[in-house]
């Protein structure tokens, strides 16, 4: 049995996404059953001032710890090695995610595969591990998000297997097709089927209502009363809103 | 028999404090035979631009990890969790600090917590584990340390079960009542009893003759013969004292 | 709001349980929604041959890391820090748990210790921790389970601060109350009211079948069809009971 | 370009390689320019008494996180999960090696898979993770090797997604076909064209070198003439295998 | 046998470094046969905007765990202890270069120190552990490295042992006379004799192939054909040196 | 100034080490003023049956990560590496304490080196990395200390720099001649002017007591009254050592 999404997700639909924060998304998800979709430990290193987030459908791509027979064989061909084919493979509204198993030895990512990612039409780029050359992905200017950075390069010790395969990224299952969802905050991989109510129940309701919670905050209303808003507190905000033509 | 703090300071003696760095502070206290007061890892996530450093008294508070049927009953009330009574208990120049046992796996302070806590008066927020939804705690702009960042939100992982017990946090026992100094370098937990001389030693001593020490090292002087000052130096020292109105 | 456990479970099930291995109790558990009870990292140190398992209820301890006047003051009682009250208020059929944020730069428990709660009838003793004098305690050949060994005692770097109140234990939460089942296998905290159902589970129910399981196992029989039992499997297992007199 | 073995090793030599030990054929894989071949932090918490090494081609197995959706509909077929799937495959002399990715937070193996295992030929299990009822794993008396124990089974935390790919076991990349060595000292990954020069290196060379070295060094004889021996002692050592019918 | 570097570097040479990335040394390194020179995790904590990168020679400075005895012995004289002697002996394009076991416990850094190291003509301070005051050292404007901040100084927990010894930083080794390269992606330690040929292939060679692969990445050219280039794209690439005048 | 032991124990104290235990000696060192003695995560490997302690006097051994050339260079000479050296610097009564900067990619101590060590009169080794071929290791029957094993060997990743330098180990500064004793329990670092007060203090002291405590705890005795013993509880001692003539 393959594990795999048959769930797709239109490009408006990830328009709408970009308005949800990874820190909504991941509490929405955790209400809706699905415990694990945070990634922990994976942190923007460099993101474009003045976006908001990054959104799109994952292209997953693995490393193990090379070989140094089967990397050598690897290498003789410049067209057929997983890493360059996945990179390749890139389509509008992708995002490469990128298992090495938490490896902090080398780089996988500098500013040339950024910058072919970004042509393609590529959204983001996630890896479990190390990036190489920031400064240089800074002058490109592009989401990329990892655990830390080595100035070394892929094979100093590792080789990419496979892409497009189920991996782990900072603890999290990611299955080609899972939507990525990044920003200042970190990563969520949401399960396709789940954008529609995260998108739906972060525009019908929690904004108008935290927006007035925050109101009242600044006013001087308790958490007991207000956060969540007990019986009370809802007809206030259903008052508030009529007062203020939002109904 | 019961671990507490029996000296009060003033707000007075807490503005002063504002003067000392964490740097100082932690420094002085090794010296007055604290050695465990600087939290280790415990870093600024946000700190308001301007502002130099934040200075409270410990109110704390514990989670641990949620058990599935007494968080279920903790949350059937709005305002009984022991979370958000610390929370609604904090009053002028309190510091909120949280033992989480330096846990990764959920966020457990968001913007709307922080934003009452200020309301309160509370000076800032400190937490051994992590936050989420550090770019809406950035509008609020206020003091917010930890130890990393996630997405989720507390009822993923953690149920709070104490407040204003002595707690751990950073590697340090902090007990309710403690002086929190913080700035960007980080966080110190500091005795009451302990602070105006922490404060006097500042004052008096330390800041005249560093920069004294400093034009030296500008000018050449060497560490061996100035820092410190050996006998000949002390001498120099009182003599630009003098010729500089210091005395 | 006080997190505690309401349930009594009597000494009779308790003796029941000693027969539920820790690796069924875990897994029984995660079943009934209870995902967070075996605590990670925490193996038997001393284990005396021949017992099968270690049963009690949590009674509970907590260290934070010491402050050099509140220790002091701690020390000029003997009979009044929580370390030694816990220890003292241990009866028949408890199970000390000990909180020390799993600090690994000092012991908290050693052989005298071990002795007076044995004495007193305690089952066992599991620290989330460091142990010392393992030598020792060895000679007292009782039940303690720990992270590791430090060869220095608590003033080194802890202080007592309280106990009898919900901890932290490999990554467990602990109520006092819980009911402990340890054995070469590591440790499980369960809730009160889970006892009886997972005696009653393990003893009707998967004993024999997993006995018939593993027979059958041995006779070559796959995976696909035995474990668990597909339809077929489990006429099969009905027949074989019937004529091996276990019906 | 698929990452694979395409060299078969008969059992005869597999059979051969049994006289070398692990950290023998670790050595000599670095001076064959094979750098990273020893799994690192992988321990036998079963291994039985009397039997000197494990030997066997590897069959691999992958396990990522799980989501709750996709975990859900892979348990409800009894016979389609990768890993029975890979448990199912096994044949004479494979060995099992499992990648969770270094995850603590559950076990993958117990007593039935490893029975299972064993009925079908199957020389070990290595687990990159944790297994669970080592208590009864050890009734089973086979060779399990693993980063830890945990109580809890594979549905807590993880589903398997593939197998017989390239995979990660202990920082060193496996690839399906590797032979695996495996004994006291831990576990070692053989690239399959290796196998014939390191036993055939083990067998011709060190062992009576190195039995008459120890007899040097048990007279007294220093490292630094006898280990390696330099030009003097490798003449003593032919004279003493002439003289001891070694030649 | 003592290990040491036994080639000079000219201060010419030094200034031509300054010109080559972290990342492309780093790189040129291993494919030189040097796996290991990038420090893992040793990240700027100050780095004055507008420079670009900092280079010079390896003065080395080592501590330990302190003795209590040892340490008061220590500090009775001014003039005498390592880390004083290595911080007085730093000539002009020095670089001090700090191994702390990665000791996160104290800081051994602070803005005295970071203030002398530059009038007397340092380049740059690496750390394998904390600084101190991180919020001075900004105001000294100078290259500092390090893993991680702590409040506390030297005597809290260390002492220095010697200078100019073989150190480890950052899992490097670092022998005194290696040439240290650090920029905003971090650090990298070089053997002397091979900093011409890294100057070298930077300048020939590199740069402007880099230069003419972006061109064309940001013109839709794919990895396959550009990144290394096939035979076409060279000679794609040596029409267009002649064609814009760099032949 | 050069941090050094100037007091030297001998042989007879030595002697009398041994019936103190790792334990006692780490308690009553910290009670002494020297806070870090005992080795974290430091355990015995291999430790002869029937043997109690082991004790001798420190010679150390520093290792870096290597550089490809230098460790080329060191190999090219039997005689000349600081292992090799300190290796055969080993008299009676000596202990080789070993600094790899608890580096777990690679073993530094296998079976030949430690039949030389043991043929010269050396006490127990000391690792604060890894040791490999712990089964041949167990064939020697000696005492042997470390973090962990790994198959491979030295010129994996490690050079040799220096001996009988100030090294780190288990998080311990360790000088030359140091007295080190290692039990089962692990290991202590001992300035040498402690000795005698350790020896005369476990002697005189504590063991009676101790005895009649353990008797009075299996009578019921309680901590609060007689560990320590309060004033009664003394005058009770004092009575039974004089009824059973041991006054």
């Amino acid at each position: 049995m393959i594990i795999k999404n048959t769930y797709d997700v239109s490009d408006e639909l990830l328009e709408e996404l970009k308005h949800v924060s990874v820190s909504t998304a991941s509490h929405t998800l955790v209400e809706m059953g699905y415990r694990n979709a945070y990634m922990q430990g994976i942190l923007p290193m460099c993101f474009p001032e003045g976006q908001s987030s990054a959104v799109g459908r994952a292209v997953t791509l693995r490393f193990i710890p090379l070989r140094e027979d089967l990397v050598k064989q690897q290498y003789e061909s410049l067209t057929e090695s997983p890493h360059r084919s996945a990179l390749e493979s890139i389509r509008k509204n992708d995002v490469l995610v990128i298992d090495t198993g938490s490896h902090m030895e080398t780089g996988v990512i500098g500013d040339i595969f950024t910058r072919r990612l970004r042509y393609l039409g590529g959204q983001a780029i996630i890896v479990d591990g190390c990036i190489r050359d920031l400064i240089r992905i800074k002058d490109v200017n592009f989401p990329v998000f990892s655990k830390g950075i080595h100035g070394s390069a892929i094979p100093r010790t590792l080789m990419s297997v496979g892409f497009n395969e189920p991996i782990r990224c900072g603890g999290v299952g990611v299955v080609p097709g899972d939507i990525i969802l990044a920003d200042r905050d970190g990563v969520v991989a949401i399960p396709p089927q789940c954008i529609e109510e995260i998108v739906k129940s972060a525009r019908d309701h929690d904004e108008l209502l935290e927006k007035w919670i925050k109101l009242k905050l600044d006013e001087g209303a308790s958490l007991h009363t207000h956060y969540p808003p007990n019986t009370e507190a809802k007809h206030e905000f259903e008052q508030w809103k009529k007062e203020n033509g939002y109904v």
